[in-house]
């Protein structure tokens, strides 16, 4: 348990009632911190949870479907604190102006029920994917990687290069999109990193001579982004984009070639690259790895896939690293969400007395 | 569709973001409205949404427990709104000064998946629970009763003794609960209300004369309040207290004299009075009366029982209730939950910007 932040004296936090981190808040608190200071807590903290899975009390996510999209809920529970996401992917949003991909999330206290803390997840669940990457990364990618290919340009794009620029040593990213344009917007984006920037015209010609091949793509498709004569021996491949039923990004024969990772072998059977396969085809759980109950890339030459389609517990560490930077930073706002009687069966006392008081 | 507000606007709601009905506010509300009007209002929205019960994506809720209680998320959607409420329950909390039961939710649009409310619902789900009750009573309890006994004297008796008085006609309640201060504590609240109040040294003399019995109890454990002998025909039975794995209120003699309804079946079977009985018990759905595909009381000497355990459908019911209401009182409040990023692609570009500013 060293490696957790303490929660000993989560009970008293329980006293103290609801907080909410705005999503300017969050912003705010990357600033403060650094990119990379902020993706490194992330993956520590990442870490420390994987490496205590048997401990987590785990769910596939819960999903409702719309012709336009699908809401979630992914739950999970450690005995200690719980913690759930909303997430929605709305793939025809970006056409309104709206994100693709929002996202919000809670943290409560298993003892009282208590919910300690409202948190934005957008932009925190884009930071916990690109983190949840590079866990994978140096758990499974050569250590000499140095070239990443990027293929998919989109919001998302940003957050994997750099947290792989500063946490696994990448130097070289090289890019593809369907939309030329997205690139542009993505070279504009990382411009001053320090990172050395390649648009490229396929993904053919981006995978050329990456170590580390990350496909970002969004159209909720059946789709052949990565073919299995693009692969070579020794290529880390981070397939971020095929998450959901009916989505997927990679040749289903570069999979037979490869050694495969996962988050929760259960989920990503239903969402991942792994809907194309057998249920008996093998896979690895990530965190077997990371308590060394498991190999993962033996020789240099295999073919490791991480078979990425986010998964509660990320969230769950998300919100916990979240809640104490930002208490230490003094950016969690009160949150008048629950009811506080003083007397705790009298209810409607409590709303005879609140509803006659005026702002 | 001609019961329900409009929502034809959803998209329009959802380029606002999102709002916050807090837990004062919520109270102002019922303030305002009077409890009576709020309950009424509730009561109707309620049955406008069991009448479309084939238009839900309905699930059983997903419950984490600990040794202390458990948390549970209840979502539910018509494929025009979400809903999810986040519930906890924690007997012992009382000792520790925290409500037993702490609730909040989420209403969100599925065309785009966007929050559009969050809202406190510890208050709001004792009056939709009261307001529950009253709907089933007014299908299935003999239509003269005045007379009801109130089991149990807790939190959510209040709500349910104003509810059948004010919707149901009742004008005298009798009480008994194991603890004498909580029942003096009731008959102080309910003091002022036109009630005939009777306090009572047993459950069985409560019982005795009652139209209506509803049964309130707390304690998490396979426990008979309420015996056979003391029920006798024509009487309507609201168990509201057995709502979860191992706890019941009613011995189970009753239920084979009497004619059973549920909110949904699945979820009753495993979590209601339902429990004691066998898998093909025979059991009605509310919704089936409240549309005429099945019949309610047949007859004046029937033994109707409502095994209550509370459903996702109510809270969705209750969060478009409160959206409506709180819109147009101007109770609502901007909630800085989700990232808006200008151009929805450049997430790392709202980041930079907004992580800048300075409040």
């Amino acid at each position: 348990m060293s490696t957790l932040p303490a929660f000993a004296s989560v009970p008293a936090h329980a006293r103290l009632g609801s907080r909410l981190l705005s999503a300017t808040d969050a912003a705010r608190l990357v600033h403060r911190q650094g990119l990379g200071a902020t993706l490194r807590g992330l993956l520590h903290t990442l870490e420390a949870d994987f490496r205590r899975w048997p401990d987590f009390d785990k769910a596939a996510r819960i999903a409702h479907h719309a012709p336009e999209g699908v809401i979630e809920l992914m739950p999970i529970s450690d005995g200690q604190l719980y913690s759930f996401k909303f997430v929605n992917g709305h793939p025809g949003n970006t056409r309104a102006g709206l994100p693709t991909v929002m996202a919000f999330g809670v943290l409560a206290d298993m003892h009282t029920g208590t919910p300690l803390l409202l948190s934005e997840l957008t932009l925190s669940t884009a930071l916990r994917t690109a983190a949840t990457s590079v866990m994978a990364a140096r758990a499974l990618a050569r250590p000499d990687s140095h070239v990443m290919a990027v293929i998919g340009n989109g919001a998302q794009s940003a957050f994997q290069a750099l947290a792989f620029q500063h946490l696994m040593g990448i130097h070289t990213v090289r890019l593809y999109d369907i939309d030329l344009d997205a690139t542009h917007q993505l070279m504009h984006r990382l411009g001053g990193s320090g990172l050395h920037i390649q648009a490229c015209r396929s993904a053919e010609e981006a995978i050329h001579g990456a170590d580390i091949v990350t496909t970002l793509t969004a159209d909720k498709a059946q789709a052949t982004i990565v073919h299995d004569n693009m692969v070579r021996p020794g290529m880390h491949l981070n397939a971020v984009g095929g998450d959901c039923p009916g989505k997927t990004e990679l040749d289903p024969f570069i999979l037979r070639r490869s050694r495969v990772f996962v988050e929760y072998e259960p989920q990503t059977r239903a969402e991942g690259e792994l809907q194309q396969m057998e249920n008996d085809f093998p896979v690895t759980e990530l965190w077997q790895v990371l308590c060394r109950q498991a190999p993962g890339r033996v020789a240099d030459g295999d073919i490791t896939v991480f078979d990425a389609v986010g998964f509660a517990l990320e969230d769950f560490s998300t919100l916990r690293y979240l809640h104490a930077q930002a208490t230490a930073a003094g950016l969690l706002a009160p949150l008048d969400l629950i009811a506080r009687p003083d007397d705790p069966k009298d209810l409607m006392g409590w709303m005879l007395h609140a509803g006659a008081t005026h702002t």
